[in-house]
């Protein structure tokens, strides 16, 4: 067997590594971030969970597998169970040599199927895929036909009705900007210091419509961050709107409400996709 | 409760049927006919097998609860398992009194999400969906991208090389006409008086063309009837053309060697779906 410009690329950085433990120097800490792709339909949501299929669990034991080390990843948003995500991105730390061609080679060989690595890039020292996210933007797919169809059933929401988009677009216009948006969603808990913590309701809605794209129909959604079930609970809430039981003013009274369970309900978890998150 | 028209319809046909019953004629057997749409995933194919899951097992076993009387369905095409369809076509006779809209909607309460029926007609007397139809057609998706989607797995073929979709279109030109198919298939086995009867080999290709709209490449073919595998086997063959393997006229030795084994690999059953069929 000859070995490949890649072997031989391989073999030169696994020597720069040792020659440096060699010479007592401690073996290079990397962060990595890499962009990830997953069908949410087989697991509890992306947060590792104790005896549950989830996402990040997937993505720590590929991790550990191809490294050799037991590695904890960090994920931009934490989707929930069902949600699909074509641009989620993960950090990590690690002391792993391989180039990134072959890290995402074997994650992808490692993964089951249902999760697909992107982009495999080496970052800042301080890069954590969370606390670094300027914005997070979500799709949501409506599948809006006279019949359902078997394909879609795990990808959209099936909505029967005629949907009225200019309307729908309208009730948007109220949620843009910086609100407090108690009324759609709950904030996500964090552990700090063995506490758990609950942050505030205010967020920044930085884009908010929806388009018709026969037999779909689309929204999409950019905050600062958003809050738990924040994106199903705006489309539930306005999906209203398209089927004409709330007119779109409505949407912005729910929202100055800021009284929990004023909006919704959520629409299902299958149709939601995290697509972008920017740094 | 008010009645609903449609109640009202019921009540109406039912009121015919027992009049009908009460004269002591029998009651009328409808030959009825429905378009129906699968995800073949979970399916050991159309063909009813005993223990196994199919799709003609879960829509015989729907009719038979909506109806109420044992019913035997015929489909037009014995897709193999993991094999979809949107146009499949079904026949069955069944003395049942129902609206057709009220048959279409029960059917679709009780069948599995992944089977949906579409078009609920009354057919001709003499209606078979499998012998009556006069052509079927196939496509097949192709998903051809630098890295696969986690989408797409069971509802395309996955294919990094890029492939050259002209090349394909030309092998596809040697196989149009009235040909011995033999190298491309097995002729599906039909009983007839308790003794097994294997078909002859020869088919007619009305249709085959392929394109690409990125990052999918679509393959339609369209033909009398098809040999077992033989559309996966014609797209295997014509892709290793896209992958610069074979030259299109080697499509046609393939073609004209009538040798069993000579074509394929055939490519996978998820790219495969049946669309249309015609009478």
């Amino acid at each position: 067997m000859g070995a490949s410009a890649l072997d031989t690329g391989i073999e030169a950085t696994e020597a720069r590594a040792e020659a440096r433990a060699t010479e007592g120097l401690p073996r290079a800490v990397r962060p990595i971030r890499c962009t990830v792709a997953y069908d949410g339909t087989a697991y509890a949501g992306f947060q590792r969970q104790p005896g549950l299929p989830t996402v990040q669990g997937a993505l720590e034991d590929a991790v550990s597998t191809v490294t050799g080390q037991p590695t904890r990843i960090i994920g931009a948003g934490r989707t929930d169970a069902g949600v699909h995500a074509c641009g989620q991105v993960i950090s990590f730390v690690s002391a792993t040599v391989l180039p990134l061609a072959t890290l995402r080679r074997a994650l992808n060989a490692t993964l089951p199927r249902d999760i697909v690595v992107g982009e495999v890039e080496d970052a800042a020292q301080d890069f954590d895929a969370r606390f670094s996210a300027r914005s997070r933007a979500y799709e949501y797919v409506v599948y809006n036909a006279p019949a359902p169809s078997p394909f879609w059933r795990l990808y959209s929401h099936y909505v029967a009705e005629a949907l009225d988009v200019e309307r729908m677009g309208e009730a948007l216009i109220h949620l843009l900007g910086r609100h407090d948006f108690a009324a759609f969603g709950s904030p996500m808990e964090r552990t700090r210091n063995g506490a758990t913590v609950r942050g505030g309701t205010e967020r920044t809605l930085l884009t908010a419509r929806c388009w018709m794209a026969q037999p779909f129909v689309y929204f999409y959604v950019e905050a600062d961050a958003f809050l738990r079930h924040m994106v199903r609970q705006v489309v539930g809430t306005v999906l209203k709107v398209g089927r004409g039981r709330l007119a779109p003013v409505d949407v912005g009274a729910i929202l100055r409400s800021r009284r929990v369970g004023a909006a919704g309900p959520a629409a299902p978890a299958q149709g939601l996709y995290l697509v972008k998150v920017t740094y």
